[in-house]
This record gives structure tokens, sequence and C-alpha cells, in this order.
């Protein structure tokens, strides 16, 4: 692959802009409310729940486009038509959110973690942005304090451990805190953002890193556990909370890193790279999807699969990594994870992208979107990558300039 | 494939007495109590975690062993140590069975739905009846009570549904009843016995089975529900609930149902033959082990894995419904099930059965034990169909005979 940037660029922003964005909208939008998410190869429905996390997602995705690319009318109207449908039906009396509804807005299943919220808490801050509403943003900052409140016990009374005999904390907490953190930037004080995001980047990169592998379960002070939720690596999860720290040490960097910065820029690049080589299957390609640390059988049967919102998180932290270091490990492994990607993920009869390959990469499930899979991954990583890739063009443009 | 019944009768008798139980009585037990589950293929411990359903279900086994073949101390040992350590250590201060436990025997996982209680009300009831204990008769009918008590709310606090919006209930509960009943007949009053195995089997046939297939979650009042769970169809679960209803006709038949046991035998074998049909892989054979009803594509990422217990439940289904009717079909589909589980899942090397194969057939999870598989689906169905096969043998001898 040549490293035309511009080229790349205009890939991904076709993909997106000409692809992906319009089978959402053209297929996503029910009339009734909120978003239709289970979409089969075609576009056609085939169930109608409303998952809060793909609902929240997709509202999250048509504001920030209009935030950070520009403000189309048609998006907005996207994200508001989501939007008041949630606010509407989203929450439960104590303003947790629930996890489904029905597609009349019924509660079907309780608020049994708080990724709801947090969900909520990124698209009603960047609805709010996009829209200059007031209630959306009270709306944000109310699940914001959701997911600080209850991020200590993320489960709540659905809490199936005995207190006591091992107790664990998991990766996703820190990782998707950092990151809504940062999202609200324009929302929270000052003191929250610095305290937070100082907090939840030691510990991402102490307690859940370890030799450039990233744990998805530990003991409280960051040791290990030999047992299967302990020796679980979650490759996608560990890419995609590298790439969250590499954003935050760039665009944000608290008092108490910004020295920094370039070293926690190349831990993260070490901990992208040793996952990949860690997970990356040498036989058919791909990204395992969940590993032992030990090589022991995992709990998970879908262990093996390859799943498209694991390869479109590396190819964002691939292309971040390369155009903050440099590093050449960064560009050949984004090479083999574009081939990858695009070749299988890709549908290029009815567009978007699959989202369950087996492990040789045959189509799994022969859908477009469904109760995990919305209007998120693919989009945001589209985004990411064309506009990393606009930077690499002008710092090679400018470098050409002066030679 | 010749219906040489004795010799299909000794494979079986064989691979239990010299391979299988071998394989448990060497590897699983764990010196400080209980059992280890978590066994690799060569039959190492990779994991000293206890999970009850399947501490229960060893107890079971070589008690069941101990009662209906024959009374060998070394079985009774075994379940003896398991007993002893689960007694001590399995229930909470209710009386309700957790769901795991540490190797040590401390509480990891609260008893967050009814199976554990109903898999030791089975172990313990064998167990009583193997070793003549009065405590352990009384461990069964506590574990009983619970869940008969909780059988409606089997999830209790752990329910994360949201009430009144689609209310569900699913298979497991009254097909684990029904069967666990049965097996508890020697210890419970006639009226229990009659009562709840009328109510079962009428909840199974009428509520569950629709056209000849099983669902795995209906409403209320057996109507279909357009939801992922609604459309759920568990190929394993539907003919293993089959033989069960088989089991309890020929066995038992409560007075409702004695007069046209014949006639409810013949309905559960179309049950099997159908559910066959609708789930078995015509391209790389085998069952597969999630399907949507309406083809849409499952929440299970591991519908189209080939499990072991999913097959040796369909050995023992078409078996015991060829002897009980003489149906052709099921000879025809008991070859080709046979063939298909006895090629791909017996170990030839190391002994004992895999687990889990990917579509194709290839082994997926190289172990002999975990979470969910330990010593009882092989050894259970290898008991039966030997009983099944002497049985057809007797029947064959005494009809040459009287030629």
């Amino acid at each position: 692959m040549e490293r035309d940037f511009q080229q790349l660029a205009d890939l991904y922003k076709t993909a997106l802009l000409n692809d992906v964005l319009p089978f959402w909208q053209k297929h996503s939008i029910d009339p009734q409310g909120g978003y239709f998410t289970c979409l089969d190869r075609t576009g056609s429905v085939y169930d109608t729940d409303k998952f809060i996390w793909l609902q929240n997602r997709q509202i999250w995705m048509f504001s920030m486009l209009c935030n950070r690319l520009e403000p189309r009318s048609e998006w907005l109207d996207i994200a508001e038509h989501g939007a008041k449908f949630l606010a509407k039906h989203g929450r439960d009396a104590e303003g947790n959110w629930y996890f489904s509804l029905d597609r009349s807005g019924q509660p079907l299943i309780q608020p049994y973690n708080i990724f709801s919220d947090c969900f909520a808490a990124m698209a009603f801050s960047q609805f709010a942005l996009a829209s200059g509403q007031d209630w959306a943003r009270e709306v944000a900052l109310q699940a914001y304090q959701n997911v600080l409140r209850r991020q200590n016990n993320p489960k709540g009374i659905y809490n199936k451990a005995y207190p006591g005999t091992r107790s664990m904390k998991g990766l996703s907490v820190p990782m998707i805190l950092a990151n809504l953190t940062l999202e609200m930037e324009w929302l929270l004080p000052q003191e929250t953002l610095e305290q937070v995001l100082k907090a939840t980047v030691q510990e991402v990169m102490t307690d859940f890193l370890d030799q450039n592998l990233l744990y998805e379960n530990v003991a409280p002070d960051g040791s290990h556990i030999d047992s299967f939720e302990g020796r679980l690596i979650n490759p996608g999860h560990g890419i995609e909370a590298m790439w969250f720290m590499m954003d935050i040490a760039e665009r944000y960097a608290p008092r108490s890193v910004r020295s920094n910065n370039l070293d926690l820029i190349n831990q993260c690049v070490d901990g992208v790279l040793n996952t990949l080589e860690f997970a990356w299957d040498q036989t058919y390609g791909g990204i395992y999807y969940f590993l032992d640390i030990k090589g022991y059988p995992t709990q998970q049967l879908e262990w093996d699969q390859k799943l498209w919102w694991v390869h479109v998180e590396t190819l964002v932290a691939l292309v971040m990594g390369y155009r903050l270091t440099g590093r050449a490990e960064c560009w050949n492994w984004y090479e083999k994870v574009h081939d990858y990607s695009w070749n299988h993920f890709a549908d290029r009869e009815y567009g978007e992208w699959f989202g369950y390959l087996n492990r040789r990469g045959e189509v799994l499930l022969n859908l477009k979107g469904g109760k995990w899979k919305g209007c998120f991954h693919v989009p945001r990583s589209l985004y990411l990558c064309w506009q990393e890739f606009e930077k690499l063009d002008r710092a090679d443009s400018s470098q050409n300039k002066s030679l």
C-alpha cells in the first residue's frame, strides 16, 4: 500500500458520507420515534426493540458530525428525533437509564449497568452542543452524575458477585469514563475534568496495563487474579482504551500528564502493537475476540470470531498512533488491518459493514445492525480515520514544501 | 449401520465404564473436597473454581450408577466426597444454592437462579438413596422446596425484566422440574408427584410445543412473542425436553395421561424429528446450537456451533423414541446423529468427549470440562443409550425366539 494519505482520506470520507450515513438515514428512522437498529443485510427491519446504548450512540453520531464536521440540518433532525424519544422514555423514576425499551418506548430491561447512562451523557452532551437546547444539557449532566455516583458498583443490585470473596474491577468503567469526560469537556467544571481524567488515565495505564497488554479484569489494587475473568484479554477493548488515552494525551493532557504526554502516547502505542502481536490470527487473519492470557480455554464460545468493532477501533488506534509517533510498526500493522477490514467487513453489494464474521472471515450473522451493532463504531471510525489522514496529508504537504 | 443392538449396547457400556468414568475418577477429585471440572484435553486442571451445577451433577452421576447399575463402593465414595463438601459450602443462610464457589468453598456467585437448587435436589436425592443417609434426604427435600417456591420467579431479585411490559416464561423451568420430580419419585408424597408431573407435562406439551417445534420462551398463556427471546429455538433443549416427557409417559404416566401415553410418546417423537429437520446443518452436519424461528439473526454469536450435550441428548431421545414406537424415522436419524457424534466428539487419543466444535465440526475449545461441561451429559447419555440398546436387544431376542 502506498502512503497516499489524501487517497486514504477520500476513501474514508466517501464511505462515511456516501455509504454508511445514508444507510442509517434511509433505514433506521422509526416514524413513531427513536431508531430501528435491527437491520438485515439490505436494511430491512427485522426487530423493533430499542436498545438504549445504540439509540444514544446514534444521537451522538449525528450530533457530533454537526459539531465537528458541518451543521447539516438533516443530521440535526435525526439526532433530535432520537433525543426527544429517549428523553421521554429512556429513564426510570430515579433518572437511571434503562437497558432497552419496546418500539413504543415501554421499558423492557431495567437499568442494570451504567453504560446506558454513559452513552446517554455522551449523546445528550453532543446534542446540546449542536442544538443549543438547555434541556438536553440537563439530561447530559444528570446522566454523567449517575455514572460518577455508580462507578464503584456499576451493576448495583444486579451484581451477582458474593461480596468479599474475590473483588474485581473491569477495564470498561475507567476507559469509558475517560472518553466520556473528554467528550463533555465543554460542559464540565475544570476541576471535575482534571480530576476524573487524571484518575482514569492513571487507573487504565497502571492497574490494567501490564507488560503492554490490557487485562479486562483485575483486583482492586491492579494485581492479577488467576480465574476465567482475571485471565481474560479482550483485544478490541484494550486497543480502544489505548486510543482513548492517546486522544486525551493529545487533546487535553491534564496537568499531571502534560509534561510526559509523548511518553504516555508511546506507552499506548506499545500496548496496541503488543496486543496485536498477541491477538492476531496467524492462520486466517483478523483479531480474535477473546483470549486467555495463559492460553487456556475461554468461557466465551465466540472467542475466535472476528468482530467489526474490534477491527475498526484498531484502525483508529493505528493511524492515530502513526500520526503521533511516526513509528513504522504502526504503519505495517495499519496496512494489515486495513486490508483485512476492508476486504471482509465492508459490504460492496448492499452497503455498510458486516458485524460478525467467523474465524475464517465468513459472514456469521447476515446483518447490518442488531442488539449491539448500530450507527456508531463504523461511522465513528470512518470519521476519525478520515480526519487522521487529512492531518497526515497536511503534515506531508508542509514537509514537501519545506524541502 | 446394522441394527446389532447388542454390539451398540457394548459400545456404550465400554465407553462409559472403561473411558469416561475413569477419566473423571482419575482427574476430577480435589483432595481438598469437591471436584475439579475445568480439565483440559488430557485431564489436567486449568482452573479450580467450583460451579454448583457441575458439582451436583457429578454427585448425581456416581450415586445414580450405584442405585441403577451396581453399588460400587468407589463410586459411592466419590459421590460422598462431593456431597460432604457441598452440604457444608453450597448454600446461603436461607438455604438457597450458590452458583459458584472458589476452590476452598467460599461463595463467588450468588444464588441468582433456581437451577443450582434443581441439580442439588437431583444429586442429594440419588445420594440419599445410594447411601441411606438421612441428612442427605433432608438436603434434597429442602432444595426441592426451593425450586417449587421460586419456580414462578426463577431469577428472583436478579431478574432484569421490567415487570409487565413483556411477560415471558422459559421452557427450562417446567422441563427440568418434570425430570427432577420423576427422579425424586421415591422421596416425594404421591400427591405432589401426580400434581407436579401433570402440570409440567401439560405446560411443556401445550404452551411450549407448537407445530412440532419447542419454543424456548413464550408468553404466560403460551402465545408467541415476536422478539429475539420469543423467536428463539434451542434444538438441544427441545429434544431433551421430549425425552424427559417420554420417560415420564413410560415410567410414571400420571393418571391423567396414562390412558394416552402412546399418543404422548408419538407427539414427543414428532417434536424430536421435526426439530432435527429444522436444526440439522445440511452443509457440515451436526445440530445447530440456536436458531431463530423466522430465520433472522440470533442474539447468540455461538448459534452455529456444535455442542456435545445437544448431540448426546439427541442420541437418547432417538433411541428411546425408536424403542417405544419402532418408527423408522427415529432409526434413520439415530444413524446420522450417531455417526456425527462418535466421529466428532469422542476423543480417541485422550479419552472422554470434546464439548465444543465450530460449525465445521473442528474442535473450538480444547477441553474436556469447564464452567458448563462436567461429569454429566456424556456419561448419562452413554448409560441411557446402553440401557435402551439392552432392552431393544432383549425385545429382538424374544421376537426371534417366538418365530
